[in-house]
Order: C-alpha cells, then sequence, then structure tokens
C-alpha cells in the first residue's frame, strides 16, 4: 500500500471558550511544499472567535455551520456554509457561531 | 457597512456525472493576493472524480462525507470529514464518494 497522502494536525489549541484551532502538521510533505499554512478552527453554538488581526493574508472556507462576521470592525453580512471569504492585512475578524452546531472553518494565511 | 470579505465563485464546470467544481474569483482579492488557487468540489454519492494528474501541488480539506482515495495508482486508506490530504507533482489521485450524502471538498493548487 502506498504512503497516505493524509498529513496529521498538531495537538489541538485552546483560543478561547468553545474555540479550537488545530493547525496542520506540513513537515511530512517537506518544507518547502506549501506557499502557506493552513489549519481547521472549530467554535462552539453561541461562542465568538478572539478578535485577530495580522499581517499575514488569510481566507477561510465555511467548511460547516453559519454565523455572523465582523470585518475591519463591522458586522458584514451573514455567512455561510461553502462560503469563501478573504481577510487582507491588519483588517481585524471575528465570528458569531449562530448555528445550532458546530462552526467549522478551514483557515489558510501567508 | 463595510465590503464584504467574501469572495464568489466562477460558474460551476461539470467534471464527470455527478462532479461539479466551482473555482473561487479571486480577482476582487487584488490579482496577487494568493499564492494559490481554490475550488469548492461536489461529488454525489456513489460517484469517482476523474483521474486527475498534474505538475501543480494540491491538497484537499473535505468538509464533508467521506469516501475512499486512489493515490499514485494504489488505494489508500478511507478519509472523512475533515481531513487533510496533500498531493505531490504528477501524483495520480480520484476519490469515491461512499456517503449518503454529497462529499464536498475544498481544494488549493499551485
Amino acid at each position: 500500500m502506498n504512503t497516505t497522502p493524509k498529513l496529521n494536525f498538531l495537538p489541538s489549541e485552546n483560543f478561547g471558550e468553545g474555540v479550537w484551532v488545530d493547525v496542520v502538521d506540513m513537515q511530512k510533505a517537506g518544507e518547502k511544499a506549501f506557499p502557506f499554512k493552513a489549519s481547521r478552527i472549530v467554535i462552539s453554538p453561541g461562542q465568538w472567535s478572539p478578535l485577530d488581526e495580522h499581517e499575514v493574508r488569510e481566507c477561510w472556507f465555511i467548511a460547516a455551520g453559519e454565523g455572523t462576521l465582523v470585518y475591519a470592525g463591522e458586522v458584514t453580512e451573514k455567512v455561510k456554509t461553502g462560503d469563501f471569504l478573504y481577510y487582507d492585512s491588519f483588517k481585524s475578524h471575528k465570528i458569531l457561531n449562530e448555528s445550532s452546531g458546530d462552526l467549522v472553518i478551514f483557515s489558510m494565511w501567508w
């Protein structure tokens, strides 16, 4: 059997009440393989992700759930499963999970 | 209200029976913003994605569903919601949706 192309995640990190982040361990793919980093974010119902702001650019794929996004200090339209979001440098962002289940986000940053 | 950070998708492309690919339209974010391209792939229950092989590297986040992956011509372990897969250059790959619902994949390539 071939080596599986599945990559593991680093140990879960807690980013506030009901917010867990699992960063992809890219070492197996070779140091220079990826031009970005990636993680899986899980937010419990009714919880906010902590406000985040940084120089690196980031994008989010919404894998499950829906909620309200606050971007650069202002409430934007609701986001839902299947959406793709892009955050420019130094644009703050946080999201409230308004689903009955987990809000699951795949994040890439570079 | 601020400009939403939501990016749109280009028109859906059909990649075989029950396989649809929506590429993210990154133009709004600025031509050079992204070091990769991205798409959302939806595969109906019981369907295979077409065999794909290319020089660009690719990774998949499994957003929903589960199935069997064939990588470089060999069956690998089952993949499921939340998994992260990495395909090196010229490693062929295809997946069978063994879920009762859609298999949803977020793909990035560079």
